[in-house]
C-alpha cells in the first residue's frame, strides 16, 4: 500500500489543496479573543430563521457557499461535498445538501467531523477520483444543548469541567489544482496586502475509539483527551516525525481541563508539546465569557481550522501544522443505558512546503 | 481525473475485492423468503441484551467478527472500519468499534449507508491507503420504531404505504489481495461444493439529494425513489452502459409501492428495467408477514447484499449487479418542524467479471 504509512496514516503523495475556507460564528464567538479570525459573525444567533436547527443549516450553508466563491469553483464543478454535524441524523448538514444539490455523502463523528470530512475529501482528490470537494462541519449551542442536554429554558447550573457548544461552522474547498484559485487573486491577498502561500493536506491519521469509562458527560474534555493522544503519538510514529516539525499541534475541543491533561499524558510517554500545543477549545473563548472549560461542538475546530489556521498558513506565520479534531461518540440513549463515553480524534496534517 | 467518470461515478481501476460477508437478521426477517441466504437468523430479537440498542450494535458487531473470520484476515489487518446505522449518534456503529478497536469513520446516510461505506472502502483499497476495509450498516425494528415514530407498546395502526424498518446487519471485507481468502479455502465453497467466482468493486455513483415535497413519513419509499431513479440514470449516463449490462439492479428499500413508482418513473425516462430490477424492501418479507410495503432500514439492503448478492456472485449466477442503496434524511425535528424528506441513492457496481 504506496500511500499507507505505518499503521494508522494516509499520505497524499498529489497534496490536495485547500484552495478556499470559510469560517462564521456566533455572537458569543464573535466577542471571544479569536473574533478577528472569522469571515463572519452572526448578529443573532438565529440567523433569521424559525428554529435553531434551521439557523445551524443556514449558517452551514452559508459558510459551504462562500468558501466555494472564494475558492473561484463554480457549484458545478464541485464532485461531492462531505458533511456532519451533532443533530440526530446530521439534519444541518442533510438540509445544506438538499439545498446546494451537489453529491452528498453524510458524516456522522461527533467533534471529530472536520478532520473526518478532510480526510475523506483529500482521498477523493488524491486518488483522482474527484477534482473539487467540499468539506465542512457545523454546530450550535442552541441546537445542541437541547438535544443532549436541558431545554434551554431550564439555564440549569454548569458545573466548572463543562464545555459550551460553540455556534460555529467551516467550510473549505480542497482541489487538484489551484487553477481558478480566486483566493489567491482577489480573496484574502487583497485583505492582507501580501504573498499568500498555498496550504495543503499531506497526511492524515484515522484514530481508533477509546473509552476509558467516563460517563460524566460534563466531563467530555477528559474523556476525548486519550484518544487525541493515542492519534498524536500514533502520527509521529508513523510518519517518524518529531513534535518539534509541527510548527501548531491543535487538538479540537477538548477545553481548557483537557488540554492540561492532554499536555501531561504526551509529557508522560516522553513528547513535550508546551511550545507549539494549543486547543481550540481553550482559544475560543475569553474566560470572562463564563464558558467553564471552554468550547466544544463540530464548528470550534471547523472555525478556528477554516479562519485562523488557514489565514496564518496562507501568510506563512504557520507552514506545518497537524489538527486533531476530537469527538464524543456519546448519545442521550447511551447515555441513559448507562454507557461510558466513546472517544475519537482524527488527525490531518497541512502544510504550505508542497512536498510530503 | 482518470479515475472519474461523467459528472458522478467513480472508477476503481484495481478493483477491490470483497473477500468475505456475513449478513444476520432477527426473527421476522428469518421467516421471509430471502431466510435461506442470510447466514444467521436471531433467536430472539434482544439477542441477550438488556436494550434494543446494545442488541443492535450487538448484531452489527457479530456480523464485522464474521465477515473477517470468513476473510481470512485478522482484526490487526484491517485498517479501517467504516460504518453507520440508523440511531441518534449512530450509537450501534460507534459502540461496535468501541469494541473492535480498529481506526473508525463514522457516517451517516439513512438506509444509503451500506452503499456509502462501500464506496469509501473501495477509495481507501483502489487508492492504496489500506489494504483491507470492514465496511457495514444495521438497524433494527425495536430501536428504529421507537426513536422515529412510536413506543413499541403504542401498537399503532400502520398505514398500507408504512415500510418495516428491517432488523438486520451486513457487514463485508474490502480487500486489494485475495490473499489468506478463507472463504474460498473453506468457507462458502464447501458449503455449495463448487468453485466459488471473486467479487470485485468496479464503480460508484455519489448521488445527489432529491426532494420532491413530501412531507409524509409513511410515503418513505416514494420520497426516496426520485433520488433512486436519478442515480441510475446518472449512473447509466456517466458509464455509458445500457441497463442490460446488469443481470441485477437492485434498489435499497423502495418497498412495494416504491418499487412500482421507480419502474414507472424509469420507464417514463425510455429506460425499460423490468426484467433485471428488484428492491431490497420487496424482497425481504413475504406479503403474509403484514408489512404492508415491505421493508427499509440500513440493514434491508445490507443484509441482502451481503447474504443473496454476494452468494449468488460467487456462484456465478449473477455476474454483474448495481446495488443502490436508498436513504430518507429526515429526522423527527426536521419532520416536527415542518420540512419535507431529503431522499438519497448512491450506487456501487459488483462484478465477478476482474475488469472494468
Amino acid at each position: 500500500m504506496k500511500n499507507k504509512l505505518g499503521k494508522q496514516t494516509l499520505q497524499f503523495p498529489l497534496l490536495p489543496r485547500i484552495v478556499g475556507s470559510y469560517s462564521i460564528v456566533g455572537e458569543k464567538e464573535g466577542k471571544g479573543p479569536m473574533a478577528k479570525w472569522f469571515d463572519m459573525v452572526l448578529e443573532e444567533d438565529t440567523y433569521g430563521e424559525k428554529t435553531w436547527e434551521k439557523a445551524e443549516s443556514k449558517m452551514l450553508k452559508q459558510a459551504m457557499l462562500q468558501a466555494l466563491q472564494k475558492s473561484g469553483r463554480e457549484k458545478e464543478n464541485i464532485d461531492t461535498v462531505l458533511s456532519g454535524d451533532l443533530i440526530n441524523q446530521i439534519m444541518s448538514s442533510s438540509f445544506m445538501a438538499r439545498d446546494l444539490s451537489i453529491p452528498f455523502l453524510g458524516l456522522y463523528g461527533a467533534c471529530s467531523t472536520m478532520t473526518e470530512s478532510m480526510i475523506l475529501g483529500a482521498l477523493m482528490i488524491d486518488g483522482e477520483y474527484a477534482s473539487n470537494i467540499l468539506v465542512g462541519a457545523s454546530s450550535h449551542y442552541c441546537t445542541a444543548e437541547r438535544q443532549f442536554r436541558m431545554p434551554l429554558e431550564h439555564g440549569n447550573q454548569r458545573p466548572p469541567s463543562a464545555q459550551w457548544t460553540a455556534t460555529a461552522a467551516g467550510a473549505m474547498v480542497l482541489s487538484a489544482t489551484d487553477k481558478g484559485d480566486a483566493a489567491v487573486k482577489q480573496g484574502k491577498k487583497q485583505q492582507h496586502g501580501q504573498e499568500m502561500k498555498e496550504v495543503y493536506l499531506s497526511h492524515a491519521t484515522v484514530g481508533k475509539i477509546i473509552d476509558t469509562g467516563i460517563k460524566d458527560v460534563n466531563q467530555m474534555g477528559a474523556a476525548m483527551v486519550p484518544a487525541a493522544v493515542d492519534t498524536i503519538l500514533r502520527h509521529l510514529s508513523d510518519t517518524g516525525r518529531g513534535p518539534d516539525f509541527y510548527d501548531l499541534i491543535l487538538t479540537g475541543d477538548l477545553g481548557l481541563i483537557g488540554k492540561d491533561i492532554a499536555l501531561d499524558l504526551l509529557s508522560g510517554r516522553g513528547v513535550d508539546l508546551t511550545a507549539i500545543y494549543n486547543d481550540c477549545g481553550a482559544m475560543l473563548y475569553d474566560k470572562k465569557q463564563d464558558t467553564h472549560s471552554g468550547g466544544s461542538g463540530c464548528g470550534c475546530s471547523a472555525s478556528i481550522f477554516c479562519g485562523y489556521v488557514y489565514d496564518e498558513m496562507r501568510l506563512g506565520k504557520i507552514n506545518n501544522a497537524l489538527l486533531i479534531s476530537t469527538g464524543a461518540l456519546l448519545s442521550t440513549i447511551s447515555s441513559q443505558q448507562g454507557e461510558s463515553i466513546p472517544g475519537i480524534a482524527h488527525a490531518v496534517a497541512v502544510t504550505t512546503k508542497g512536498v510530503i
